[in-house]
């Protein structure tokens, strides 16, 4: 199936979750993305637990739909091939520490000189200037550092970090969307620029109301558990057969649904509870009765009858509830793919679908270096014996 | 300053968050975005607390860079009004329950044999197709259907819900890729397509590799707190002082340096620490003999000595400590806007930054209808008086 951005070259020398995952969205709409990586040991998350066949499933989810080249950045030939393949290059994605690029004589100015149309995307911890570029971060640095981790978990525990890594995540796709800014901008002046991506920044810009809150009305937001910051009830409850569900029916459209699944029309006319005002200076009391009375079904009643009720609520899903789930193989959420060593690879669908060029899965994660001969020969025109001799002196 | 998008016309229906949240990525971006809104009420958000002189901290942190005008959406003269913009947008916005546009004369079909330029997101739950596209959902039933909540928390506590709306960022993010794609993809062909974005579909691709560990070594992730998955020791700590800290020196490039500055060289020559493989099979054993480190000194001090050795460190800010870090004002990642009734508004800069064309905060969120009698003028040509007579007879 074609995507949207089919032609559009890029180069990926990112490691680990933010870069890689901005590459892989551009891969999943089409276009032609060539990772490239040090020779032998490859991206960092190669070695990363589990493996299967020898390849790593973190490495995996995160560079399908990219061909995989190896150059040596310690050796100056590697960076003169890079300044090549930047000629024709519309995108580069890196997140080396700022300055590294330069270094290699591959900084901004040097490539835009070379290509004045190259989309230079640079993610990093800080952004590219100012005092704390040169810091090192990682997505629970930025967690910390944000509030995001104070602003999570039980109220009565610790500052609680994202069980998945959100901020290097949300990252990769603010780089996604500067990128492709970017591709826009360039159809008027033919010419690219420099894209600033940060964790921090990421991090900050996922708060809700809390800076303003805190700026504007001297209130610090903390954790909360599991409810709506904004609407009540909204919580999690364990149901009478132990199963643990979720449900919404905080606002005062949903509310009185609420109370006719419950039959407890009193509910409504009770001042604690009428409004959504007053359901959130009442709320222990609104979610002890409605937490005593999930206590009293299985969670699989609740949920339908909730449901019935137009209402949002779902059982938590334990990962073999996941994959068991109906709705995720029906709308291609979970997919599979052949890998060549793998066998068959089970990760998340495409994200976003477009009606009329939605992309589709290529190829799997590629193996280490396994394009190097057929993209330096698309790309640079080499022949097999020149790639040969340059991998013999190990620049690839 | 000039954004990469100036000149995009955006029309924006959605109320909430993922959809808002992505009008308002293209209006950073510079993109001309009409917020559509009921008259009297408008988005549901305007009511949330807290406010600050009437204006709603919420609304205002997801329509900044935005104009509001008001359609009667009961009246059918509004679904004409919205048709008649449509003919001169190139994005439109939505995330309405699926079905509710095409009720209006205004699904996809409609407005796609109107202007066959027109890129329209459609942002739900589950998707625009399939069993379950009729179904409500929020961020909480997605974090809690797509294993999100089971794999955040506490080990020995409950499934926990992310502190901030993960999910409806992440769509936002995602709807707006989808969208500057298929703004990319009608330079080739002259027509826009619809973008399909979902909370589950959104939420499944965060879920590292969970999917793929389940599927094909069954293998079901579940919940490890503050530690990282991959890496040991990286974990949440408390110094002596009481205060949190945040600190990852997992791998084996960063180990060594951790028993330097603790002064162990003992540790590297540990079996049970000397590699990331042993390290993981004996995580409580190596956060015991940190953590007893940490604990014998002030925070700050732990986070000083952990940056001079180049490992990722942190403090974990509370909302007071976010607003008191110079970096945030240095690096504008939190900046200030005037409000003509509220005043000086604070909030997230702008994300992702581009070289040439950064954009900027042209104005922060406006009020209900604010734009109505200019944006009905500029794209339609009405007059004063002719939008005088639709609002007296209550179709703005």
């Amino acid at each position: 199936m074609p995507g949207p951005l089919d032609g559009l070259k890029v180069l990926d020398l990112s490691r680990f979750i933010a870069g890689p995952h901005c590459g892989m969205m551009l891969g999943d709409l089409g276009a032609d993305v060539v990772k490239v990586e040090r020779p032998r040991r490859g991206d960092d998350t190669r070695a990363l637990e589990p493996h299967v066949e020898g390849e790593s499933l973190y490495f995996m989810v995160f560079n399908r739909n990219k061909r995989s080249i190896t150059l040596n950045f310690r050796d100056p030939r590697a960076h003169g091939l890079l300044r090549e393949m930047v000629k024709q290059a519309d995108v580069l994605i890196e997140n080396f520490r700022p300055g590294t690029m330069e270094k290699m004589g591959c900084g901004w100015d040097d490539l835009h000189a070379i290509n004045p149309r190259l989309i230079m995307a640079r993610i990093s911890g800080y952004g590219q200037q100012g005092s704390m570029a040169a810091e090192p971060c990682f997505d629970g640095i930025a967690q910390a550092t944000s509030g995001l981790m104070e602003i999570t978990g039980d109220p009565d525990g610790p500052p609680t970090m994202g069980g998945t890594f959100l901020v290097d995540y949300a990252t990769a796709l603010y780089a996604s969307i500067g990128i492709l800014a970017a591709v826009e901008h360039r159809h008027k002046t033919g010419k690219g620029q420099m894209v600033d991506a940060s964790l921090m920044g990421s991090a900050v810009s996922m708060l809700v109301t809390a800076i303003p809150e805190q700026a504007m009305l001297g209130r610090a937001m903390s954790r909360v558990g599991n409810r709506d910051r904004y609407s009540a009830p909204a919580q999690t409850f364990r149901a009478a057969d132990g199963v643990w569900l979720h449900m919404v029916a905080g606002n005062d459209a949903h509310f009185p649904r609420l109370t006719r699944i419950m039959k407890r029309p009193d509910l409504l006319e009770d001042p604690r509870f009428a409004t959504l005002e007053a359901r959130m200076r009442n709320i222990p009391a609104i979610e002890a009765v409605v937490g005593e009375w999930i206590a009293g079904l299985p969670a699989d009643e609740v949920v339908a009858l909730l449901r019935q009720a137009e209402l949002p609520a779902a059982r938590i899903a334990t990962l073999p509830d996941l994959l068991a789930n109906p709705y995720m193989r029906e709308a291609r959420q979970i997919v599979e793919t052949q890998h060549p060593k793998a066998g068959t690879v089970t990760t998340h669908g495409l994200t976003v679908r477009l009606s009329d060029t939605p992309g589709e899965i290529r190829h799997p994660a590629p193996m280490l270096g396994q394009h190097t001969d057929e993209v330096l020969g698309e790309w640079l025109g080499m022949t097999p014996s020149d790639v040969g001799a340059l991998r013999d002196d190990g620049t690839v």
